[in-house]
C-alpha cells in the first residue's frame, strides 16, 4: 500500500520524501520518519483486541448516535433548506462526523493492510471476512461524503450551523461557532483518505480542499486577521498541506499559529487563555487554558515550526511540554484539571478531585507528543504516548466499546450510576461510562486513534527503524536507501515485560534496530540471539534508546527484558492534593483500588476514606493482571490483602468507589 | 427602639412575642430568643471598625455601581417602557438592588440605635454626625423605594427581566430566571424595615405585600406547583409572614420548601442536586448542590419547621448542618469546592486548589446556623457562625470596604493580577479582590451581613443572656417576666482572649449570664468580680456554654479567660487534599501564609512549593495580629521564622501566593 505522493510537495519544504504512506503526520523532515499502517501492522494483544473492537462494535455505534442525533441528517437538512429550524446538535456537531470519516478511513486502511499481508497466507476465510468489512466501510464512507459534499456552498463554505437563511453569518462568532475547528476536522479526514485510499474518487478530498481554498481567502494575508475559539485548523491545514502538495494551506496553518496571544477574541470569564489567545504560541511557557484546544494548537504548531525550520518555535513547544509533562499532567498521563473550563490547572494543581482528564486532551497530547518525537526523536515523548495510551485513551471506552468516559476522573468518590444505553449524557457526568454525550468528542476521537494506532508504534531514520511502542505486530519498511527492512514483534507485553524481534529477512547490509526502554524500566536487559538460538550478546539497558546494530539474518531476535514488578510511586513533593499517597504501577499501568474489590475481605464494611496502603509490602503481581497490595483501616486495624485492577479496566464491574492514589499507612 | 409588632401574628403561631426587636430572623419559638439591633450594639474592635466602613465606604460604592451598571434604571425603564431593550445586568440584578436596600435599613437601625443610645452623652458633635448620616441614608432608602415601587405592576408583580411586552413572559423560565430569588430578597429588605423603621410611610412594606400576595396566589394551593432555581423566596416568605404576622406567606414558604425534590425544575447537566431539586428537604443527607442555594433554602425550611413545630424537618436539618460541617466545610468555614457550578463536592472533596468558597455561601451558612442556635441552642452552631465570620465574611471585603473577593481561595498558587477598580470583573477570577462582578451578589451580601451583625451576637431565654460571639458591645435587654439586664462587654477579643462582662444595673433577682466557650478554646477559665474588684469565684470553662447565676449588681465583672496561643490544626485524615499539612489558627481566626512576607528572609528565593512548616516548634504570637512559624525549603534547607498573617487580611499587600494549608516538614 505504498504510494505515491499525489502532486509533488511545496517549494517550501524540499526535502518531500518521494513515498507518501498511511501516516497522520508526514514531516517533510526530522529526526524520524513514521512507519505508516502499511509498514506496522498489530497482530495481536491488548491493542488488536481494541482495533477489533473499535472498527466493529464502536463505527457502528458511532454511526448510529450520528444518525439518531440528526447530526448526519444536518447536512441533508442544508440541501433540502429548513436548517434554521430543524437542526440538530450544537455547534461543533458537524466535527463530530468528520472524526468518525477519519475514523473509517484509517479502519479502511488497516483492513487493507492486513489483507495484503494476508495475501501470502492459506486462510481465505479471514481475507473473505476482511473483504466484507472493508467493502460496507468503504459504502458507508462514500454515503457519507455524498452527504457531506451535496451540503458545500460553492465557494467552498461547510458548515451546517452557520450562513443559511435564517443562521447566524459565516465568522459571526469565532469565539464559539467552532466553524474552523470543525473545518480542521474534515481537513484531517481528508489527509486519512488520501493516505489510505490514494486516488479514491469519493470526493471527499474536492470537499477539503475547496474548503482550505476558501479558508485561504478569507483568512490569509490582507483577510480577516482572526482565529478560532477551538483550535485545529491550524494542525488540520498543515497536514493537508503536506498530503496535497499545497504550500498556501500551511501558510495559512503559520499565520492561524502566529495570531494566537493578539487577543483577537474577546476576554471572556476564564481569561483569553481558555483558547491560547493570551500570549502568542513562541512565547509561553506551559500549556494552558482548555487543554484539548492547548494540545491541537501546540501540535499545529509544531508541525509550522518543522516545516518553516522555525527554531524558535520549536524550542518554545518543547520548553511547553516539558512544564507541562512535569508540572501539570496527572500521573496517567491525563491533563486538564478543571471542569469548569476544561482547563489545564496552574503548577502542582492536580487534584484527583474533579480530575478532568480529558480523553480528547489524551488524544490530543499524543498528537503533539508524536510531532515532538519524530522533529526530535527524545524518547521522552514516546514514554509519554505510552502512559496516555495506557491510561486516559484506554480507559475511556468500555471493554465493549460502545461507552465512553468523556473525563476520567482519579479519585470516584460515590459509585456513579448506570448511564442509561439509551440516553444522552451530560459530558462529565458522574457515572459509569456513557453512550454519548451532548458534546460527544470523545467517541470518534478514541476510534480514530484506535483505528490508526499502528502508524504511533514505529519511526525510521536512515540507519535503521526504532520501535517506541510494544505490542505483536509486524513491521516492513524501506529505508532511505532502499534497504527492506523486516520483522515481527513477539511479545504479551503489558501481560509480560518479554520483547522479541525476529528478523523476517536477511539484509544485504547492518542496519540498526532501536528498543525504546521506558523511563519505570530500570534493569532492562537486552539480548541477541542468532537464527540457530545461540545467545550471542547480552547486556543491561537503561532507560531510553538501546541499539542493536547488525547484519540481521532471518530467525535473528533481540530479546528486550522489561522490568515488570509492580512499584509502588510516590508523587512529586509540589503535587498538593496527593501528597502522603501512592500510587501502584505496573509497566506502562497504572492501577487502582476500586471498592468492589474489597467485598471478600476484611474491610468490606470499612469506609473507604479510611483505607491505608502499607508502603512497607511490596505489591504482589498476581499474574492476571491484578496486583495485590496490603491495605489496613486506620480505624479499626483491619488489614487485608486486596487486588487492585489496571485504571483503565476500573468500572465494568458495576458502581463502585476508586481511588488511584492510596493514601500510605500514617497519613 | 422597642416597638410594637404591626399586627398579631398567625394562628398557627400562637406563642408570639408582643415585642418585635430589631432582628433579621424572630421565630416564634424556639430555646433562645434572639436580641436585636435595639438591644445590643457593637462599640468597638474589628467589628466596629468593619461596621463603620460598611455603613460609609461599602455602602456608597454599592449604590454607584448599581447606578453605573443601570440596575437601579432599570426600574425607571420599567415605567418609561423600553426594558425589553434597554435592561441591563444579569436576569438577578434586581436582588443587589433589594440587599443593598436591606443593608441600609440595618444601618439605619444601626446608627438609630447609637443614636438613642448616645443621647444621654454629652458631646452632641457625635451626635450630628449620626444624624446626618441617618438623614443622608434615609433620602437614598426612600429615593430608592420609590423608583421600585413605580415599576411594580397593579397585581403586584415586581421584575425587571420579565413579563413586559418584548420580554419573556413571567414565570417562564424558573431554572434560571430568578424571579421569586428577586422577591425573596426584597422581603427581606421589607423585614430589616418594619423592623428598623416600623411605620415607616417609604412604601417598601406595602410593596413587598403586594408581590407576596401575589406570590401566593400564583404558586398557592391550586396555582402552579413549581419552585425556584434558586431559594430564597422561603426564607423571605417567612420572615415577612412573622414581621407582618400573615400565616399566608409562611404556609406559601412551607408550600415551596415541601416541594423540592419533586423534580419539578428540567434536569441539567450538574443534575437538579444544583437547586436541591434532587430529593425532598426532609429526607436529604446533607447540604448539596449549589451551596448558596442549599444554604438558603436549609434556612427558610428551619423557619417553616419552627413554626410548624415540625420535628421531623428540625432533625433533618440538624443531621444536614451536622454532615455538612463535619465534612463538606474548609477549614475557615467556607463552603463549595467546585467553580463549575459553585456546589459542594462530595464528602471530604475539600481541595484548597480551587476552594471556591463563595463569599455568599458563608453569609448564607450564618443564616442556617444562627436559625439552629435559635431552636436548639446548641453552641456549636455559634463556634461556626464565628468561623465564618472570620474567615470568609470579614475576607471578602478589603480595608477599605470598597473590593471583593466573591470566591476565597485557600491556596493561590500564582500572584492575582490587581483588579481594575474601574471594571467589572468575572466573578472568580484570581485577582485581587475587585471592586464589583458581573454577578455582584457579595458587595450587597457582605454589607447587609454587616450592618445587622449586632443582632447575631446574643441572645436571651427566660433565665437570661447568652452571648455568643465577642466584641466590645453594650447589651441592654428585657427578659420575658419583666426584669432588664444591661451590661457592657469589655475586650479586644481576638486580639485578646480576655472578655469582661459588667452589669451596668442593678438586678432585682438573680439572671443568668451565659457565655460560648468555643471549640478550640481548651483550658479557658472563667471568674466572677464584685463591683469592688475582689474575685469571687474562679473556675475552668469547658468548651460549650458556661453560665453564672447571681443578683448582678452595677460593676460586678464575669471574666471570660480564652487561651489565645496559637495553634497548629492538622486536618481530618479523610480530607485527602491537605494530608500532611498544618493550618495555624488562634483563637477563632485562620491564619495564611503569604509570599510577601518571605521577602526578607532566607527564603526569599524558595519555590514558594518547596516551604515545609516544622511542626516542633510551636507558632508564637507576635503581638500584633501576626503568628511566626518555622519554616524550611525542602530542597535547599534553608530556614527561617516567617509571620503569617490572619487569612481575612491577606492580598492587602500587592499580589502574592498565598497558601492556609502549609505541608509539614517531611511531605
Amino acid at each position: 500500500m505504498t504510494m505515491t505522493t499525489p502532486s509533488s510537495f511545496a517549494s517550501t519544504s524540499p526535502a518531500v520524501a518521494a513515498t507518501v504512506h498511511a501516516v497522520p503526520v508526514a514531516p517533510s523532515t526530522g529526526a524520524l520518519r513514521p512507519l505508516g499502517l502499511d509498514e506496522v501492522r498489530i497482530t495481536g494483544g491488548i491493542w488488536a483486541d481494541r482495533q477489533r473492537v473499535n472498527g466493529t462494535a464502536t463505527l457502528d455505534h458511532i454511526e448510529h448516535w450520528l444518525d439518531r442525533e440528526g447530526w448526519l441528517a444536518n447536512y441533508d437538512l442544508a440541501v433540502a433548506g429548513g436548517l434554521a429550524e430543524g437542526r440538530r446538535g450544537r455547534e461543533f456537531s458537524d466535527s463530530e462526523v468528520y472524526k468518525y470519516l477519519e475514523a473509517v478511513a484509517w479502519e479502511i486502511g488497516r483492513l487493507r493492510a492486513a489483507g495484503a499481508d494476508a495475501a501470502g497466507a492459506t486462510s481465505s476465510t479471514g481475507e473473505a471476512d476482511a473483504a466484507a468489512s472493508l467493502a460496507r466501510l468503504e459504502g458507508r464512507f462514500r454515503a457519507t461524503v455524498a452527504r457531506i459534499a451535496a451540503a458545500q456552498e460553492p465557494d467552498g463554505y461547510l458548515n451546517t450551523r452557520f450562513g443559511r437563511p435564517g443562521q447566524e453569518p459565516r465568522w459571526s462568532d469565532l469565539e464559539w461557532g467552532h466553524e474552523l475547528y470543525c473545518l480542521g476536522h474534515l481537513f484531517q479526514a481528508a489527509v486519512a483518505r488520501v493516505r489510505t485510499a490514494p486516488g479514491a474518487d469519493d470526493g471527499l478530498v474536492g470537499v477539503a480542499r475547496r474548503a482550505a481554498d476558501l479558508v485561504c481567502e478569507t483568512f490569509g494575508e490582507g483577510g480577516l486577521e482572526r482565529i478560532c475559539g477551538h483550535a485545529e485548523v491550524e494542525v488540520g491545514l498543515a497536514e493537508l498541506g503536506r498530503a496535497l502538495g499545497e504550500p498556501r494551506y500551511l501558510e495559512q496553518a503559520r499565520l492561524f499559529v502566529e495570531r494566537h496571544g493578539r487577543g483577537t477574541l474577546r476576554d471572556i470569564e476564564w481569561g483569553r487563555a481558555y483558547y491560547q489567545d493570551d500570549a502568542a504560541v513562541r512565547e509561553a511557557d506551559a500549556l494552558r487554558g482548555h487543554s484539548v484546544r492547548a494540545n491541537y494548537l501546540a501540535a499545529g504548531a509544531m508541525d509550522v515550526a518543522v516545516e518553516t525550520a522555525d527554531a524558535d518555535l520549536s524550542a518554545a513547544l518543547e520548553r511547553q511540554w516539558d512544564r507541562t509533562r512535569e508540572r501539570r499532567t496527572y500521573v496517567t498521563g491525563g491533563q486538564g484539571s478543571h471542569h469548569q473550563d476544561e482547563a489545564f490547572g496552574e503548577d502542582w494543581e492536580l487534584p484527583s478531585d474533579r480530575a478532568y482528564s480529558e480523553t480528547c486532551a489524551g488524544v490530543a497530547s499524543v498528537m503533539f507528543s508524536w510531532r515532538l518525537l519524530l522533529a526530535n526523536g527524545d524518547v521522552r515523548h514516546a514514554d509519554l504516548i505510552e502512559r496516555t495510551l495506557f491510561n486516559v485513551i484506554e480507559t475511556s471506552p468500555d471493554a465493549a466499546g460502545t461507552a465512553f468516559y468523556y473525563a476520567n476522573t482519579l479519585h470516584q468518590r460515590v459509585p456513579g450510576a448506570p448511564a442509561d444505553p439509551d440516553v444522552v449524557s451530560p459530558r462529565a457526568h458522574s457515572s459509569l461510562r456513557a453512550p454519548w454525550f451532548d458534546v460527544s468528542c470523545c467517541p470518534p476521537n478514541t476510534a480514530r486513534t484506535f483505528a490508526s494506532l499502528a502508524a504511533y508504534l514505529a519511526t525510521a531514520d536512515d540507519a535503521g527503524v526504532q520501535l517506541h511502542q510494544y505490542a505483536p505486530s509486524i513491521v516492513r519498511t524501506v529505508l532511505a536507501d532502499g534497504r527492506e527492512v523486516s520483522f515481527e514483534v513477539l511479545t504479551e507485553y503489558p501481560r509480560s515485560g518479554t520483547v522479541r524481534v525476529r528478523a523476517l529477512s536477511d539484509a544485504a547490509s547492518p542496519w540498526r534496530l532501536s528498543l525504546r526502554v521506558p523511563s519505570w524500566a530500570v534493569g532492562a536487559r537486552l539480548s541477541v540471539r542468532s537464527a540457530s538460538g545461540e545467545i550471542e550478546q547480552q547486556w543491561p539497558a537503561a532507560p531510553g534508546m538501546v541499539s542493536v546494530e547488525r547484519r540481521f539474518a532471518a530467525g535473528d531476535e533481540v530479546e528486550l527484558e522489561l522490568p515488570m514488578a509492580p512499584r509502588f510511586v510516590a508523587p512529586d513533593p509540589r503535587v498538593d492534593a496527593v501528597r502522603g499517597c501512592l500510587v501502584v504501577e505496573r509497566g506502562p499501568e497504572v492501577y487502582a483500588l476500586e471498592s468492589v474489590d474489597l467485598a471478600d475481605t476484611a474491610l468490606a464494611a470499612s469506609d473507604f476514606a479510611d483505607l491505608r496502603v502499607d508502603p512497607d509490602i511490596a505489591p504482589i503481581d498476581t499474574g492476571d493482571g491484578r496486583v495485590v497490595v496490603r491495605l489496613t483501616d486506620r480505624r479499626t486495624d483491619a488489614a487485608a490483602d486486596v487486588a487492585l485492577v489496571p485504571y483503565h479496566a476500573w468500572a465494568e464491574r458495576g458502581p463502585s468507589t476508586m481511588r488511584v492514589w492510596v493514601p500510605a499507612v500514617g497519613g
